[in-house]
C-alpha cells in the first residue's frame, strides 16, 4: 500500500455500502479483508463441506481444509459421524492426510500417539507419570448433518438457526435419501477469483444465455428473472406460460407429497437458505444434454423420473442441484483473496453401477462445462475489478436480485460483528 | 520487517538521497514503495506503452496493463486513437483481453453490455426504466500521440509540458514516419529486477565493452563517455577523432534538413526526455551486426541509408533507436518490486515485405542479444544490492552522468509529491 | 492478519512461552517472527555454513546466501580462509554466484571493478581523480574455522565465546583431521518447514523406532532417551546393558586419548553447543548399512576403525557425525517461514578415491533415506501446527530433553535482545 492512500477500516467498508451494487474492489482484493472473511464468515458460521457418502463406513476419514484450518470427519463403529480438528496434541502434526482414508485408530506418524476414532487419547509413550492423557484428546469440530449433508461450525458456538433450516429443509431432502446414495465422481476446480466473486455468480443466470450452452437445455430462460420491458409480445407470452408451469407443477408436486415451494431466507438469517423445486425443460427429468435422467437406478424409493430439479442454496458457501436420478452438489472453500476452491461431487444412488446404470460422462457434462465457463467469468471479473477505474456498479433489479441477497448478507454479518466489538 | 527495525519513509529516503551514487535498497526493494512508484510515478507521468501501428485500422483494440491498470487503445472509425479503462461498468470484469484484438463494438462476455468504439454505453440488458446509460461509459484514458509514439496518462490531469516534448521532438522523429509503419518483430522480456534497475541499466555504456560484443559493432565506444586521464595517446587521438566526426555529421545532417543535435531535459522537467542523432559506426547505417540496412524498403520518403541512429530517451520508462531502414523502440513497465516487462519493437515500412526487403533475424539479433545481457546484468544487480551490506556506490563522473540525471528526475518527482501533501 | 486479532508482540510471546512444551505457532509462522529470527538469530550468532574443504586451494570460492546477505568465502595466496560479503561496492552488484568457482582476482561483471583475494579494490576504471580506491573494498565478514568446520558471524561483534568452544572442542575433533578431508557428496534440501521446526526434529530420536529402519541400525534403540516405566524386565536389562556399553566405550577410548565424554552447553551460552562420543551398534564402526566403514581409507592417522561417532551439535543450526572412516555434517539455513535449506556433506579422507577406497551409495545411502524421512515429518509438523487449533503440547521428559533445550536456547537469545532494547 502506498503511503500516498490509507486503505478503508472494515467499518468503513460496511457503512458505504452502496445498495443495489457489486461491492468495492478492497472487499474482493485485500489480504487483510480475506483474513477477515476466514475469520468472521468461515469461522463463523455452517460451512458446507461434504455428504455422509464421504465416510460410509466405520473407520472412513474425510478431510477438509478450510484455510489454516484442517479437519477430519470419521465415522466410528457405532456408525456416528464426529468432526475433529486434524492435529496432534503432541507437537502439532497433521494426523491425516486426506481427502479420504481408511483406519482403525488415529495414529501420528511422528511418535505414534494414538486416539481412537471418538477422538480420545488412547496411547503416548515416554510421557512420564504425572501425563493426563483425558486432557489431551482431539480438539472436537462441530458438525450437522442435514438429511445427509453435512455442515461443520470452527467457532466455539455455533449459530443455532441451523436447525430451522434442518427443519425447513429436511421434508425437501429427504426424498432424494442422501444418506443411500455413493459419490459417482468429484472435481476440485480451482477459480482464479475472489470466493465472492464465486458465489455473485452463481446467483443469477443473467450471463447464461451468453456463456452456458449446455447448462440451458435443460433450464428454462424466463427461470431466472428478466425485464418485461424488453420483451415483445411473443416473449412475454411464453414467460407467462412458463410462470404458469411452475404454479402447476408446484401444486402437482405437493399434491403427491412432494415439496416445492420457494423458501427464501437468503438475507434474514444467520444461516441464510433458498430452496425451490423448478421445472425442467423438454423431457422434465434431469440437468443433462438430453434432459433425460442419467442414472437408471432412481434415488431412494422414487418412481417417477421427471421430478424437475430441487435446488438449495446456503450463505456463505454451497449449491445444490436435486434431481430423480443424480444429485450436483457444490462446496466453496477460499483459498486465497484471488483463489477459490470449488468442489463439484454428484451421486447417485449406492446401488448403481458405472456402465450398466449410468455413463460417467453422461451424468457429468453439463456440470463440467458449466463450471468451466464460470471459472472463466470469475477470472475475467477478478481480473478487472482490481484496476483502479473500477467502482461498484448496479444490479439488475430483475436478474440479480439473488447477488444482491448475497451481499446483503455479507455486509450483514460483517456489520453484526463490528456490533459485537464496538 | 523485524521487530528491530522501522522502514524509514519516503521523506527520509528523498531527504537523505546522497548525490552521485546508486539509491538505497530500500527504494530498490520494498514493497511499500513498489506501490508509491506505481503511484507517483506511473500513475501520474506520461508513460510510454505503444506506437500507432498498434491500432492501423478501425476496430483495433490493443491492451495495456499497467501494474492493477488495464488500459484499452482503440481506433475508432473516424481513425481516431482514443484510450479508455478496459473494466466493464457493470460489475468489472475485464472488456477486452489482449493485447491485439479486432473488434466491431466493445462487448462484455458476462452479461453483453456494449460499448462503442468511442466508449459510450450502448446496450444494457434487464436494466430497468430508471437506469441511466449516458453515465455509465467507459471511463477515458489521456492518450497522445507524438509523431506516432503513443504515451499514456492514467492520471486526472495530466503533465501539460508533454506539449513541449513533442514540439521539440516532432521535427526530428517525422523524417522516420511512425505512422507508416508496422510492427515486424515484438518480444516481452521480464528482467529479476526494480524497474529503476533496468532503467539505470539503460542510462549509460560504462558495461557496454565488458557486456555487449553485438551492441558495440554499430556502437563507437567513444560515445558514452570516458576518463580522459586512462587513456594512452592513441586512444586520446581516437577519442578527439569521434569528437570531430560528430561535428560534422551532425552539421551536415542539419544542412540537409535533419535535426541531429542533443536536447537534453532529462532532470529539469516533469517529463523529462534527452534526444540526440549519432553517427554509427562502419557502413554508419543501422544497428546490425555488418552496420549496414536491414531493411531494403527505406522508412517514409528517406534515400540515404547512412543517417545513423537518432536516439530518444524518456523519463520514467522508454528508450529508442530511429535508422533509416528501422526503428527499435523500449517500452518498460514495472510487475513487481523484482520484476520489469521490457518491450521491445522493431518497427520497418509497413509496405516491407518479410523474405524480400528484410530478414527477421538480421533486423533482430543485436537487441535480441543485447536485452539478453541486459537483463543478466539486472538480475545480478538486483540480487547483489539486496543485502544489509549494500550501500549506496558511487557513479563515474565520465560514464554515469546520465543515471545521475535519472535519478535526480525520479528523487524530484517523490520531493514534489511530499511538498504537495505536505 | 485480520482486524479482529492482534497479533502477540515479541516480548509477550517470549514471556507466556510454557516451558517443557513446544512453542506457539506465531513462533513457526508469521512472517515478521521470521524477519526477526533472520536478524537477531541468524544475523548475530555464529553460524555454520561450510568446511575448510569447500576452499581447498589459493583462489578457491565459496559462496553461501544466510537469508538477504550473501557470503563470500575464499582462501588467498597464503591460504588463510576470509570472508566477504558478495557486494560489488560500485552499484551492488552479486560478484560471485557460486556456490563453488575458481579465480584470479573478485571481477565484477557489470563494469569490472576487480578486488583482490584479500578483499582490497585494486581497479575501477573512468573514476576520477577523487576516487579513493582505499575505502571500497569488499566488506569483511567473521570467520573463524573450530579444527576444519568453518563458522561465519554477520554481526559487527561477533559473540566471543566461540573461543571456549573451539577450546572444548578441538580436542574430540583433531583426530578426526577435517582440513585433510575432501567433499565426497554434497545435497541440499528443501524442507518445508520453518528452520525451528527442523532443528527440533534433530534434537530427538523419539520419532526414530517409527519412522528411520535404516538410521536405526548403526544407532542402539536406547541411545536417546525412554520412559522406564515403559520397559518390561528384559528390555530394562537391555537399557542396563546399554548404559554399561557406553561407560566402558568412554573409559577405553579416553585411556587411549581420544576425549569421548558428554560436554552440554546447549542453553547456557550464547555459542551453545553439545558433544559425546557414542557406540555404534554390531559392528561398532560407522553410520552404513551394515555398521562398517564405508571408505576403507580411514581419516588423519585413524587405524581403529571401531571408533563409535562422535556427535556434535551447536545452536542454533548445526550436527555432525564424526566416524574413523567419513563425516557428515549438516548445515541448517533458513529460507522463508515455512522453508528451510538442509545442506548435508559427507566427507572423507582427501586420498581416498572413489570406487576404489569408498562407493558413494553405500557411504551416503544412510543419511539421504533418513533426511528424506525427517523432511516429510518437518512439512506434516508445519502443515498441522498453523491450525489455529493447534497449542503447544508437552515434551517428553526422557525422550525431548534436548529439544526442550533447543527452545530454552532460542527464547534466551530473544530474551536477551528484549533486555538490550528495553
Amino acid at each position: 500500500m502506498s503511503e500516498a492512500n490509507k486503505p478503508a477500516s472494515l467499518a468503513q467498508l460496511v457503512a458505504r455500502r452502496k445498495a443495489g451494487h457489486s461491492l468495492e474492489a478492497d472487499l474482493y482484493t485485500r489480504p487483510d479483508i480475506f483474513e477477515t472473511d476466514m475469520d468472521l464468515i468461515f469461522g463463523r458460521h455452517w460451512i458446507y463441506v461434504g455428504v455422509e457418502p464421504d465416510v460410509p463406513e466405520p473407520g472412513d476419514v474425510f478431510v477438509v481444509d478450510i484455510g489454516k484450518t484442517s479437519v477430519l470427519i470419521v465415522r466410528d463403529d457405532d456408525m456416528q459421524i464426529r468432526a475433529f480438528h486434524n492435529v496432534c496434541r503432541h507437537r502439532g502434526a497433521r494426523l491425516v492426510d486426506g481427502p479420504h482414508e481408511q483406519v482403525g485408530n488415529l495414529v501420528c506418524r511422528y511418535h505414534a500417539w494414538t486416539y481412537s476414532l471418538e477422538g480420545d487419547l488412547v496411547f503416548a509413550d515416554h510421557m512420564g507419570e504425572d501425563f493426563d492423557k483425558s486432557c489431551r484428546g482431539l480438539k472436537p469440530v462441530h458438525l450437522r448433518s442435514v438429511a445427509g449433508l453435512l455442515f461443520i461450525c470452527l467457532a466455539e458456538e455455533a449459530p443455532a438457526d441451523i436447525e430451522d433450516m434442518a427443519a425447513a429443509m429436511t421434508p425437501y431432502l429427504v426424498k432424494h435419501d442422501i444418506p443411500n446414495t455413493k459419490i459417482a465422481h468429484s472435481v476440485d476446480l480451482i477459480e482464479h477469483g475472489n470466493w465472492k466473486v464465486t458465489m455473485e455468480n452463481n446467483r443469477e443466470c443473467y450471463h447464461c444465455g451468453a456463456n452456458h450452452p449446455e447448462l440451458t437445455i435443460p433450464l428454462f430462460a424466463y427461470g431466472f428473472g428478466f425485464s418485461p420491458k424488453t420483451l415483445d409480445e411473443d416473449e412475454l407470452e411464453q414467460a407467462k406460460r412458463y410462470e404458469d408451469l411452475v404454479k402447476d407443477a408446484h401444486n402437482r408436486w405437493e399434491a403427491s407429497g412432494l415439496p416445492s415451494r420457494e423458501i427464501e431466507h437468503l438475507a434474514d438469517r444467520v444461516t441464510g437458505f433458498r430452496t425451490e423445486r423448478l421445472p425442467i425443460d423438454q423431457s422434465g427429468q434431469s440437468q443433462t444434454m438430453d434432459t433425460k435422467v442419467a442414472c437408471k437406478k432412481l434415488l431412494g424409493n422414487i418412481t417417477d423420473p421427471a421430478l424437475g430439479g430441487l435446488s438449495f442454496w446456503t450463505q456463505p458457501n454451497s449449491w445444490h442441484h436435486f434431481m430423480s436420478d443424480h444429485i450436483v452438489t457444490f462446496s466453496v472453500i477460499p483459498v486465497s483473496p484471488t483463489e477459490t476452491m470449488l468442489r463439484t461431487r454428484w451421486l447417485v444412488h449406492k446401488d448403481a453401477v458405472e456402465g450398466i446404470d449410468y455413463d460417467k460422462t453422461t451424468l457429468t457434462e453439463v456440470w463440467i462445462a458449466t463450471n468451466k465457463q464460470d471459472a472463466h467469468l470469475v477470472e475475467v471479473t477478478q481480473s478487472g475489478l482490481v484496476s483502479p477505474a473500477y467502482e461498484p456498479g448496479p444490479y439488475s433489479p430483475y436478474t440479480e436480485g439473488l447477488v444482491e441477497k448475497f451481499c446483503q448478507w455479507y455486509m450483514g454479518r460483517l456489520s453484526a460483528h463490528l456490533e459485537t466489538v464496538a
